[in-house]
């Protein structure tokens, strides 16, 4: 029988996260620090948003494009969080989870051979997603010493002829990175010279512990250049409910539309209802569990500190990205060792690009009393390095 | 600034069943027949589960693959009620509906230039799909006589040394038509022959009013070349839930699971605990359904020839294609005169492929009332005609 494999298909690594967890669910007493997903439930309220929804039969497809007043609750938001102005029916598609618009965005824009720019380390989709389109992908290897954001001297050297697309990660998973409104504005000030679109996924916008998050869209010349990926599985902790949105050029969400309604059709229902509660009432959620976060966060920092090992402090997302390069194992050989010497997991920077190694990404969406028993047996560990 | 759009997206048409129904949601008290979508609720305790599934906090990503024990209990149904059998954990993929599981099948398996051959009408899904993959669609055109059956000689006649995959949309979205285990039978010679793999569209099986489907893979020697797509939307009244599965060979399936990991991370939770419960206790409610429709199959077919309009007897999902040649209107005018003169909306036949021109898709996906309403108008609009 013949080979029934797309090439590219089988020329595409699965991701590194779920290899490492394979061997991870074997172990029941492993405590995780490994998982990019916050450790709250939904929020009752909007869980109880989606039950009514299911009580009172709302079990239909929507429009493809989603609910009307979803979309017109996610305009007012970015306006009102991010000062981003967008048409609701025009400018805005209801996607499933942020992963979805994702690709959408690149199917709808990459032709074959057309080079799209991802700084890594950052998010395992990107790259698969511009490989099935047929894409050219460019790896920017983000620095420790510029705290791993992307510099516009870093943007311009990656520019070729070819280039159509950059795609902007912050904050970053799994660095903890973030990108200010200065770095923003020199990359900006690249784009619009070089013609470059931005895909700029902004899944951790509301996890940002120094400053409230800028979007690259709010830069002038850029909101006309800019998608803006977004959603509610990190934010509002509903990771299950698989929602996300893109905003964006009319003519962009328009073909991106197109793509969805072929491929997906629309939207989870009963996530789109529980959506719009988030949006209307779900304010002060949010902002408690970033508080949680940022108390982790400081504990994680202050408890590496101590322990010797380096690590620049991140001011978004839930991750910490400690640089174990003293140790003289490589990322994977930390990972493993640490995972069987004292069952805790935690992700080899390399999962998410070459450029990782060296690196751990420990994700601190765990409860505090979780990453003490965690952090007191990675001190064990590196005890027993020494 | 640059056309941000990649050719392949430009080209591709948007669907003409959505270009339609824009009109129609101007106009309040049109009665539409054209939506390819159960009016029922979705069953009480189906909806109860996935409540109970949404207070106990179930809002966390599942499995890429999805939940194991959804996983099991649909090889126990596909075993039940098609005779085939699939291990859950290596042959079966959770998707977000059956559209994302035919995205994924033709992205897993078509090289640029691959051959498809999808038997038309059918759901427009399948075109630009495969367009976006780059392979080569291959249309054949069904025919009314063969009561929109595919033969063996058609599939035969398409075949090239591109060929690759054949897509096989049986029940048919819109003619209603079935392939029995005779016709399979043929057809599967042909393509264990011919080494063809098979995406067998089943999302209808459970809507037949003839006899039992019969899925293609259950004939010798199929089992290894096809991807069988089904999900709850059609047969459980669950269509905002999203929740559709592809099962098939394990390497397949693995590189789906890839694809589907990146671009999708995991179907809604939230869906597939109550899919759990269809599975486990639906049987009752889905025999009731299809009980209903095929009240309302038998009403439309004696209607229709009551007015003279030829129609042949589909057998299969909620739609009806009659052949409206003889008026001398194309399916397009007859469409918009039809909504304009009597405000029922039905989708011309064309949305499905060119060769559905002279026919209309009519859903009855409506109650027997609302069915009966239409059918006086289109009964006063054809009067007007002649």
């Amino acid at each position: 029988m013949r080979n029934p494999l797309s090439e590219v298909v089988m020329n595409m690594q699965p991701s590194g996260i779920r290899k490492f967890f394979d061997i991870v669910s074997e172990m029941p007493d492993a405590i995780s620090l490994g998982v990019g997903e916050p450790d709250f439930d939904t929020p009752w309220h909007i869980r109880d948003a989606g039950i009514y929804s299911l009580e009172k039969g709302r079990t239909f497809y929507t429009s493809n494009s989603g609910l009307k007043e979803l979309r017109i609750e996610i305009c007012n938001y970015l306006e009102r969080r991010f000062n981003l102005k967008y048409e609701p029916l025009k400018q805005t598609l209801i996607t499933v989870g942020g992963s979805e618009a994702i690709d959408l965005a690149i199917r709808a824009m990459v032709n074959p051979g057309d080079e799209v720019i991802i700084p890594m380390p950052s998010y395992v989709s990107y790259l698969p997603c511009v490989q099935l389109a047929y894409g050219k992908p460019v790896i920017i290897d983000l620095k420790e010493e510029n705290q791993f954001r992307l510099t516009a001297k870093e943007l311009e050297d990656a520019i070729t002829e070819k280039t159509k697309i950059l795609i902007l990660p912050f904050p970053n998973n799994p660095t903890g990175a973030i990108m200010e409104k200065d770095d923003l504005e020199a990359i900006a000030k690249v784009c619009i010279e070089k013609d470059i679109i931005v895909v700029s996924d902004e899944i951790y916008s509301e996890l940002t512990y120094k400053e409230d998050h800028v979007s690259i869209a709010s830069i002038p010349g850029m909101i006309e250049r800019t998608i803006v990926i977004n959603g509610f599985s990190k934010a509002f902790a509903m990771t299950g409910w698989r929602l996300g949105y893109a905003a964006g050029p009319e003519e962009i969400i328009k073909q991106m539309t197109k793509i969805h309604q072929f491929a997906i059709m629309c939207a989870p229902t009963t996530a789109q209802y529980a959506a719009v509660e988030a949006l209307k009432n779900g304010d002060e959620d949010v902002a408690e569990m970033r508080e949680s976060y940022n108390q982790r966060r400081r504990f994680l920092l202050s408890t590496f500190k101590e322990m010797g090992i380096e690590c620049f402090e991140p001011y978004g997302a839930f991750y910490m990205f400690p640089n174990i390069k003293k140790f003289g194992l490589t990322s994977e050989e930390f990972a493993t060792q640490l995972l069987k010497a004292q069952k805790v997991a935690v992700v080899p920077g390399t999962a998410f690009g070459d450029c990782g190694e060296g690196f751990l990404r420990i994700s601190y969406a765990y409860s505090l009393d979780n990453l003490k028993e965690a952090m007191g047996r990675i001190k064990l560990f590196i005890d027993s390095l020494n």
